[in-house]
């Protein structure tokens, strides 16, 4: 497996999506989300992801050179109509407007709709931790979870981020976790290795608890915690889809595949002032995370997760990275 | 046991809170929190806090007769200071001007410190929602919930609630849940029984997953989901503490104790208006409701739980209530 340094892998997928048709904005704000996710280590949100942006660049799934459309229909609320392009443009193109509405309001909403994939959620809410702000992010995703007691595919893995500044700057607390009890790939990984899966995972298309990775593939994954995140993911669902008018995750096609419509994702994102507050809400974060330091074995979210400058890339995607990008 | 009709319950709740020193809008506010837990089936919070609610105005834990200060420090920002009074008066004091800064920005925080424990938090939200807007409502807790990996109490149960309103009015869903695998109660009721819990619910002192309640008292309980439940919980914390200046649920003394320090929780809420949006909110809200529908077995949270107008109270529950009452 190469050792690639960040700043290399950033400059080969930019090439590779301008070699696709991105505009310059696509591509120099979707290579460095993708540079941020493979330093951060998390691959899944990385260059995994390079050969679909590139393929429907092509079929036309994602436009690769439109301008967003910016409104602001009340003082504490942006919107932008991503028009079918890349959430990273969109959100770009947004958050000046929506960390100046916070600073002003207290508190102010960015809602992005009809974007492709935003991919690591964590990406965008980091970037409004690193402006002072408090930043929680919800977007949805393909139909994959069921009900408590159902076995309907209803929501997606339904992500929520959250990230908050340090007192001096940078991001104290960091946090990007799926509402389910897990990434469908765990579920791909087990039937590849022939393993069973834990129960609390998976139902089959009966809606009934299994440890079968094929029968789990039939049927729907759960939210983690049982009715706990249940609640939560369709919380993220009413904000993401429902808040920006984007598509509700029923009608949400497989995200990766070349041909087929827009994915029409909506992310949803809270921006907290905590200068509000004057100095107590620092006081109060730096008080909690010395309770933890003090805890041997425990971390705060995001904790200890520092992002690296060059990053194992498994052959074969570093192959078809290079390929891609010509 | 005896079957209280609601109303009932409210007027005799109100009369015991109006004997031990609550205010006019204390007894009324805290009475109507009660009967409605109560009317919900949660009994938790229902009657069962009574005692200690006039136990405490007694001894001045709780101050039953102090006007809370609302101030709007930002376009989208109201502060409550409780005063260390009940939290529904405080709540009631800041909710008019925070709905009407939701409607003018879209989007608006409810922050109220100081405040006595506010026990059903989805009281406050479901009045939220009631006014046509998404609530969104956290709060911190007597320290009970250790990190992942650790055995210190760091957090509370720091439950969260969300409510949202219907298009012709009304909840169309609610939820109202602590971040914790499951309540205190259900280890003290193990205990009682003399029965094992199942593992996932808590850790002995040392941080190692038990079975065994008395072991678990001993020790702390554990997030929902694990990790992904601590990181809700933590964000819960430094909403509910941090941006309202109240105490870190480390300092919190237990609620129920006679005498002591106030509790001087928060409790912080977002109120965001659907209407900003146009319709695309609610056609999302119906779409998801009927996909759910057509899932035997599934169900909204919330749905399916009416209000009930008189409902089963403990023999001892209801003396000790009258009793109270003079």
């Amino acid at each position: 497996m190469p050792v690639i340094e960040v700043s290399r892998i950033e400059e080969v997928t930019r090439a590779a999506l301008a070699r696709h048709g991105a505009g310059e904005a696509a591509a120099r704000l979707v290579a460095k989300a993708v540079a941020e996710a493979e330093s951060y280590g998390n691959r899944i949100c990385g260059l995994y992801y390079l050969e679909s942006y590139c393929v429907q660049l092509g079929t036309g799934r994602v436009l690769g050179d439109v301008v967003p459309e910016v409104t602001r229909p009340r003082p504490g609320m942006v919107r932008v109509d991503a028009r079918f392009g890349f959430a990273q443009v969109a959100f770009d193109a947004g958050l000046p407007e929506a960390i100046a509405a916070a600073r002003e309001n207290g508190v102010a909403a960015l809602a992005v709709g009809h974007a492709h994939t935003c991919t690591a959620l964590g990406f965008f809410t980091r970037q409004i931790a690193e402006a002072g702000l408090i930043g929680y992010g919800a977007t949805n995703a393909t139909p994959i979870v069921a009900p408590p007691g159902g076995k309907r595919r209803v929501i997606g893995t339904n992500p929520m981020a959250f990230s908050v500044p340090g007192r001096r700057g940078g991001v104290a607390l960091h946090l990007d976790q799926s509402t389910s009890a897990v990434a469908l790939g765990k579920i791909t990984m087990a039937k590849a290795a022939g393993e069973s899966i834990p129960e609390g995972w998976a139902v089959d298309a009966e809606g009934r608890p299994t440890t079968d990775p094929d029968a789990a593939l039939k049927g729907a994954l759960v939210s983690s915690g049982g009715a706990k995140g249940w609640g939560i993911g369709l919380m993220v669902e009413l904000l993401a889809a429902g808040l920006t008018g984007s598509l509700a995750s029923v009608d949400v096609a497989p995200l990766k595949a070349p041909e087929g419509p827009h994915h029409d994702l909506g992310q949803y994102y809270l921006l907290i002032d905590p200068g509000a507050e004057g100095g107590a809400f620092f006081d109060r974060l730096e008080q909690v995370a010395e309770v933890i330091a003090s805890d041997p074995g425990a971390r705060m979210p995001g904790q200890g997760k520092e992002a690296m400058a060059e990053v194992d890339v498994p052959d074969a995607v570093w192959a078809q990275t290079l390929e891609l990008a010509g």
